[in-house]
């Protein structure tokens, strides 16, 4: 068993590592003090890590120095990060303290054990290539890693983009379905004028809409990246030359428009393009579950509720009621916006007790953001194609509520008077009767004023419904 | 005009002060800081101050360190403070730097002040009593003013309990009201099995019961204070028989079984008592949110919605909508839910930048535990008398939604297995048809056994529905 | 007593009312529902309320729905409503049921009591001008309302935009100022690599100027406005040519670039400008608190702490402990933010409150709203002036610091490698010596070649320090 | 590959499943309509199900309702998820709608194929053991999820119960080594007065018996379960008597003291426990957030910050600063407090969002709850283990900052006056000279005196330091 194990040194003393592994003893001792969360790093973050430091061995071996063999190595180790090839050996916790530095020296270590296999080497004789003196070079945790955390980022970014670009089309189709399913409108949950059904989608399409521009305004953000800040920001062991060779070769890898940042200190220390991303999600979190609620209301039912629309069944509601079917595709929504709430008061704590040079929380931080992103977008897909898509009107109903409302005496209104409508209003209430019959008994407008007042159509545009028996009026 | 002020020396300079103010050269540097909110000090943190410097003199003049003349003009004057009838001089901002010396000074120089007149001198000769030396003697801000702010957070918890407790006994009488109130159960807002709407304010009340606990055991802790600690918890200048006599003349004073903190230290740093205040606020908030919503539910129409209940009509609720009511003392309830909830969000913030031997935060962190007392013992007042003791069932309108319901399947699985109740309820609800209509039509079950298992108030309690059929069929 | 009061009528009943007051009896009934926090509207609210009502006067004469001498009493009454010079008659609470109907209804009272005096009529005579026909034709709560929102948002956003300015350009003069003050950099706390101060507020500056940006674009949203959506967004009872004209004067009033919502359905129940206001100011806060904390912990002391900066003495710091100072005017700022945190989470609360075709949840969204404006604004303007711009360095403490750290180890690295400067590191710190001294004692690197390396101002840009010294190595 | 699949059969279709799986087409359908997180249910989560199931079986058996062999081979079946044996099977999404529907429907369909096994016959033929009329008998989702919910949180607490106590038993060690460390206090991070590093160390220890006792208190509520309550608390289709057995046999099976909740209405739809247990969490994390901030701070350095403490070694801080050391035990402690704020914002949200009888937001508010239980448990451990249990002070470096400072001024006050010792204080801070040297040779105190009245033991205890000085000079 022993000699499956090999042993590695630091200042601190030395540890046993498994002999097969890519990591090594930094890795290790991360592992002993962060045994957090259970969930090792998000794939989209090893992957980032991959391009930067491929990206770097580049630049370094361009500005001459990095050794070009030690480079080429390290490129090909990077590339086998990149496709993914190694991410089992990435185990250190989404959760650990030392703002990722852990993280950056697993992926260091990964890379220099692969590179010295490549060369020919044991795993573990660093002589080869170091993790610190050759993989890290020219680099340190705080720009390495917040420029990896942005490349995962836009490919997140990307896969929720196109999610909430489906679920608006999925709802602009229901839109133009459902235009002329004249409803009932409510506010206060209480009966007030009539809507169309198309036109609350047409608010749910728009809401949306805007949350796609917001979030996408918060990504263009992340191509500002500070490769080269080293440490603090101040670019200490980092050549210009190297800088600049370092980001073409990101937008290369990458295809990202990525610039140098404009303030490396500032890029560096500060954490708002986080703290934006998430509020994005989070205004589009509020949105989606307003929406979410909206539909589980007026799904509700089928006997003793609103009943106006239908979605789509996707599940036995129940283990105990039979036949019962659950409004579940719009609860998961809900839920994945409460999680989204949560993740943004998480990463509005890490961006708020950033100190002096640095922001040390940011795998907090980041492992909350990279969530949002995915359960936003696996929520978005399903919601769109579950209960969207298969949604049904249930127009007979909707007209039935319309015509046996009151909230149409608004209408009346500019006809009659405010106040003259409310004691008719209220009289159709306590009575049970309608407003019309109230109306003709009374005297107050004729059968054939109200067809032109009362025209269900005519009352969900702008306009006066009956705007000429106004004017005839005021002759 | 130049007369009608008096200049105020300190390290810092000179300040002009109003002539006939108590306030002096200390206030105004904080008005000058501090122009923030525009809201004073809560009238009762006023009173605690009061309180707190009026036990502070008569403890001194015990142990001999403040001479009899001075202490007994401070008494008097502290005792105008807390009768009120000063506020006007307490013109600090709610939110102020500091950790609150600016409130601890305000109070000092106008008792101080107030003081001087009393034993027969001019505003602002601090040389018969001094602000600091006299009226703050043994005492530092870190702990006169948690102390202060404990009798504040004492006085407005009571109105808080009185109102909750309140608002208990009108659920209590509506669960009576309503025991035999049929109707339908829903989850996930879809029709599920019979209920008494009894039983749901039962539900409403236990709750509240719990909340009501909770909320006292988080009082309980106000009763330990750290008069004595002065700056940093040590007690450095805080002679120890003059913190026996500052909290025993402080239970006199207040009726309160005030007991000094078993560790100052702790008990000047920590505001874990305030967040735990503010958590059973939080939690109420959170209860009394869900239930305001499903009153809003519940009363949902008159036509387009569930109307089983009718909440007292309380004002106008449109200004377009002629004979529009809403609900809105409930809306209410849940707009405070959302203030309270906020507030604990500011004051975990606050809560945990404490630093070292203080919390600095501490002027913001009372600013909105106070609000969440005031505004929830005000909205349980009005939501008791305005929502729930005038509220009233739709009876028929209940029992017909239960009859017309295919909910009702669920007491029939038990006596044909879920697989087959699935089938009927599906045809049922496909066909539009009744669930007893089909069972009778397949010979599932007979009219006479369906009495039996379908009988409202059996299903609403505890057991199987026509169990006695069930025996039978299983000999 | 009894001839001081007017009796007013609704179909809920009678009323007494003040017989000076203009607010009538909708106002009354809000007042008794209300009374949550004492607060009174913002006064930048009711300004927008008169510009709503006064451009609707304006619209309804012209498309001949309002006769002329009506609409000419309405509009000066609105103008004395813009003029602040009825305030006092806006008594309804801050946090209120419905949506803001008893607000907008408040508006209406005020106006048509003081629109009937011009004409010559008594208080309560709703015969010449009534406060829901007249006042509020064509409006309704849902879209008059956040049209005047929108209007006291633009106002309040001017301020904050100007104090955030005020707050850059004081920052950016401190930046040219501290250009060249060498000062240790920390990450983790821990001693790092040196910096300029000068950069340090580089950063402060670079992240304002985004939250500024940010803001700006938040703020921008609100030239759309829903004036016209009346009830639920429909338009029923405003006719088209009435909002392009209602509009048109809201321009002209305000001097606004307003436009007419694209979609009013939606426009009427969503809440995300609000929602995105809020974020932009809570990240702004974020940012701010981050940086207040750094100014604290660079001014710690003044013995022991790091007393690298001074903050300007604005006040006694203690009560007790003669001649401290603290930093009152950062200390305000992190409380401030922790508000404005608060805020934001009751607003979010809100926000996702709104059901179907409203969110009658606005009255608390907007309260938090308008504070988040007004405290940040006024925030902002003390931090400017009593913190920032009289702030100093301590140069020369700057300086000692930077040449006893063992972190300018950093720079060494690459002329050494990582694990022998790692070794030479952990001997400074073991045995309290210097680097410089250790390295030449090693005969790693002579003093001449240290010099050259541990160039301070070099090691504050990028770059490899000692450059040459590396090249020549690697011939 | 066709015949490595079995077909499985409900109301909306049917479904292909794994031949070798013991879940069903339930659990197919939950995995289609929720990837969201891609995290599985909670392993003790998963165990408590299993308990629940194999209660209710011997329950409905004793009540004969359930056949002794179908019970027997249940109950079988149900140990095996107990141990751990089936937890792969558990395969829906920590994130789901329908209110854990799917989760206990998975459980049912597991338990009844591997049961129908037990038997002999083959997985996928109900007709022997069905998940819903047998596995599911007597219960619903509302009931027996709740008490599986129960029992793992009752398991995780009691891990979480240990580590805490665990770290105040090793603070407390500290307490006592470190009774004697005089050393500065400071509040606003400015040289306040002195205090002795054991009472901070007891002031951290104070704080977190406080939240130990808090969150008992909130485990506590856990021991009241809702079994038999069945759908929506009424109880239907639940025994009485089987309500009483399923109870005792869960107090058997678990060894907990549960009982039958006092109103099962109440007990099935409101969530305050869990709010009530993440609240206690989130204030625990709230003063082990500041604690670590303490001790971050107090550790800052070794050469440029205040060095007072240091912490063990555990990991190489950076890739790019040698021999740098980060505090990333605490770093860690101060993430996990974030997250555990962020999972009580979800969890709060996920609560309030109940309605009717029923939350069915439960699936996202426990993956944050048991999420909280677990981090908080991990997190203490290795604060313990790793941070708190190495610690050491910098005695002489403590002592020497106390000497060095102007704080001890406070000292001085009570045998001056406040306004004199401002003078002194104001002139050693400008001057870089010490109080005493201005004292002595102001001729305001003696040598002699200084010494009795500068006492630091003395200054860090309750009293007047040179008490007997003072009396004498009031003679």
């Amino acid at each position: 068993m022993a000699d499956q194990m090999r042993v590695e040194r630091d200042l601190m003393g030395e540890k046993k590592i498994p002999k097969q592994a890519y990591y090594g003893i930094q890795t290790m001792r991360a592992v002993e003090n962060f045994p957090i969360t259970g969930y090792p790093p998000h794939v989209e973050l090893i992957r980032g890590l991959g391009y930067v430091k491929k990206a770097a061995a580049m630049a370094n071996r361009d500005v001459g120095a990095l050794s070009p063999n030690i480079a080429d190595a390290i490129i090909e180790a990077a590339q086998e990060v990149i496709d993914g090839h190694l991410n089992g050996e990435f185990i250190v916790d989404s959760i650990q303290g030392g703002a990722g530095t852990s993280l950056n020296m697993n992926a260091n270590e990964v890379i220099a054990n692969r590179a010295i296999e490549i060369i020919g080497g044991e795993k573990g004789d660093y002589i080869h290539v170091s993790p610190t003196t050759h993989v890290n070079m020219a680099q340190s945790t705080n720009d390495a890693l917040p420029t990896a955390i942005h490349i995962a980022c836009l490919k997140l970014s990307s896969g929720l983009i196109d999610a909430l670009s489906g679920a608006i089309e999925a709802i602009k189709e229901k839109e133009a379905e459902f235009d002329d399913v004249i409803k009932m409108g409510r506010t206060h949950l209480q009966d007030a004028v009539p809507i169309r059904l198309g036109q609350e989608f047409g608010a749910y399409r728009r809401v949306l809409e805007r949350d796609l521009k917001r979030f996408k305004q918060s990504v263009n953000q992340l191509y500002e990246i500070n490769m080269g800040a080293t440490a603090v920001g101040t670019g200490l062991n980092a050549m210009p030359e190297y800088i600049d060779n370092v980001v073409g070769y990101l937008q290369e890898l990458t295809g990202h428009p990525f610039y140098s940042a404009e303030h490396l200190v500032d890029a560096t220390q500060n954490t708002d393009v986080y703290t934006q991303l998430s509020s994005s999600m989070k205004i589009l979190s509020i949105n989606l579950s307003k929406q979410a609620n909206d539909l589980r209301l007026m799904s509700s039912g089928p006997r003793t509720g609103l009943n106006e629309i239908n979605l789509p069944p996707r599940q036995a509601g129940s283990s105990i009621m039979p036949g019962k079917v659950n409004p579940v595709m719009c609860e998961v929504v809900n839920q994945i916006a409460f999680q989204v709430q949560g993740n943004d008061q998480t990463i509005s704590l890490a961006s708020e007790a950033g100190q002096l040079e640095l922001n040390v929380m940011q795998p907090v931080l980041v492992f909350n953001l990279l969530q949002s992103f995915t359960i936003l977008q696996n929520g978005l897909n399903v919601y769109r194609e579950y209960a969207i898509e298969g949604m049904t009107a249930n127009v007979e109903r909707c007209r039935e509520l319309v015509e046996h409302s009151v909230g149409i005496i608004t209408a009346i209104n500019p006809h009659v008077g405010y106040e003259t409508a409310s004691r008719i209003a209220k009289e159709a209430i306590s009575s049970g009767r309608s407003v019309r019959e109230i109306c003709v008994e009374k005297g107050i407008l004729t059968e054939e004023e109200l067809n032109q007042i009362l025209d269900p159509q005519d009352m969900t545009n702008p306009g006066v419904s009956g705007r000429d028996l106004l004017y005839r009026d005021r002759k």
